[in-house]
């Protein structure tokens, strides 16, 4: 951690930007009848901070901007503020490794009417510690994951170039995964393909190739990432219609996300993947992924004194 | 409305039921991190009260409980403290007609976790005055509809029998509609038949029959009273696949809907219904759903001295 920031207490498990201040992450709150919750009409994006660095911190920007066009939002923050924002969080926070999500919402027309037009869009932004969908201990052995037959909200419902909150499909096979004892779930395509995951993208390595879904998938960051480290390792990498057989078949599988980065998987539907370990090409992949970033790849660093330039202020 | 009521000036908007407490609609709030918002993993129930009556309460607690458990939610209140909380927002507003939303959600499992079986689930509840989709004015002309090619979130992703929030497929497809002159829009299934609109289930009347979607819609209140009424009036009615063709084709088309009851449409896709004004046997249905109303059918009366209960006790 930089030297020059001064966490506070108060901001030990997290901080959110709400309403224009900074507070405990606990005393974060939306209003009730904000659209973005009554009708999850809202986007996101999320940006990982590790070792005091953001990884494609203008990346997420652009698909965090690119979500709010297709969902007609205005900001009420220019970029520039939003970079702000977040070095703010992580100087407040004082946490080197972090978990950062923007958020905007349609917010609520006057009330008593119904016209989206009529709402003011709302910017809201969390920190928290470093979230992984596997912890680094999970991930020595790999996930024990399921393919549910419950399909991905289709794109001709919803914009799947928007980064979303409509994720009851996901929680209900979580549940129903967890029955049956399983750690996660992929869900399926309209086509009964695999799709993606709750957070997560996932690879195939066949034949020393990586395929991961074509289509109806969100374009994970992370996801982007793993082409460009096949890339420097001279793999091919493409996108492909995978069946869950395909999947089950194949020499190894991982997820990608920002929230964990690339994660092997060692069960599926109740079969081994290769020998059940974590395979060959995923662990080069993961740690190329992780030296790469350490060594500031795709990095920013962050502002960790402008926590102490806003403390002097106020 | 009752005189034992004594509504408080602070809830003259609105109010809302949250973590225990009484406050005025403004200053309701969900937490930013609840899954309820965070992953639309939420349902909700709405029951509308028509002076000092509510139309079919035990009906849609009914539906909400229906809901909750198809979601796994546990409640943590009682059918009869639900109904309690239903009274004092009406008696602190002193509303004679009003619009009352039952909302759970998800919870949030404890910081930095993703285990949605460690969330603890939370109720809220929010009571507006009565909301009109289409104000009385417009429904004296009918209104503009349009058929969107844009498909409702499918059972195959998310339940339909559950009331939730997935409605990015509805707002957009409502900007769109906005864009071209319309007041409001119909989605389609995936056969492309006529679906559902934000908030009312349509009916097609041809050739004295009542004809409304099956499959993929919400089974709306008022439109299991609608066949109520078409009983009651001797007309036929059922379930059927609509194409956007055949409707445009019906000799009367309405909506309906807790939010304003059964509603007349005059104009869809450009094009006149009927006439081009609400068609008789539209006007014979709604014309019956609002007296049986104000005489009681199906009706609860508000417990407006609840409120002074609660006064006094505090």
């Amino acid at each position: 951690m930089n030297d020059v920031s001064r966490p506070e207490a108060r901001f030990a498990d997290g901080i959110a930007f709400v309403d224009g201040d900074y507070v405990p992450i606990a005393e974060a709150k939306l209003p009730l009848l904000d659209y973005g919750f009554l009708r999850s009409d809202a986007c996101q994006d999320t940006i990982s901070v590790w070792k005091g660095q953001y990884f494609r911190r203008e990346d997420h920007i652009d698909r965090f901007e690119r979500s709010c066009q297709r969902l007609r939002f205005t900001s009420p923050h220019t970029r520039a503020q939003i970079r702000d924002i977040l070095d703010r969080c992580c100087a407040l926070t004082g946490f080197e490794s972090a978990y950062l999500q923007m958020i905007m919402t349609r917010g609520c027309p006057p009330i008593g009417q119904r016209d989206i037009r009529k709402a003011v869009n709302r910017f809201q932004l969390f920190c928290l510690r470093y979230v992984w969908i596997a912890s680094p201990e999970v991930q020595e052995r790999g996930l024990n994951a399921m393919v549910s037959e419950v399909r991905r909200v289709p794109p001709q419902s919803v914009d799947p170039e928007v980064k979303h909150y409509h994720w009851l499909d996901f929680d209900m096979a979580l549940f129903s995964a967890y029955d049956q004892g399983y750690e996660t779930v992929l869900l399926t395509d309209f086509d009964g393909n695999v799709a993606e995951g709750p957070g997560f993208n996932v690879f195939a390595v066949k034949e020393g190739e990586l395929l991961t879904p074509e289509g109806n998938v969100l374009d994970g960051m992370t996801r982007r990432t793993v082409f460009e480290l096949a890339s420097e390792l001279n793999l091919k990498a493409r996108l492909a219609k995978i069946s869950p057989q395909a999947l089950q078949g194949a020499d190894e599988v991982f997820f990608s996300s920002t929230a964990g980065g690339i994660m092997p998987v060692s069960m599926l539907d109740k079969k081994a993947i290769g020998d059940g370990r974590p395979g060959p090409t995923t662990l080069r992949l993961r740690s190329l992924y992780w030296s790469k970033r350490e060594a500031g790849w795709h990095g920013t660093p962050v502002n960790y004194s402008i926590g102490m330039a806003a403390a002097k202020a106020s």
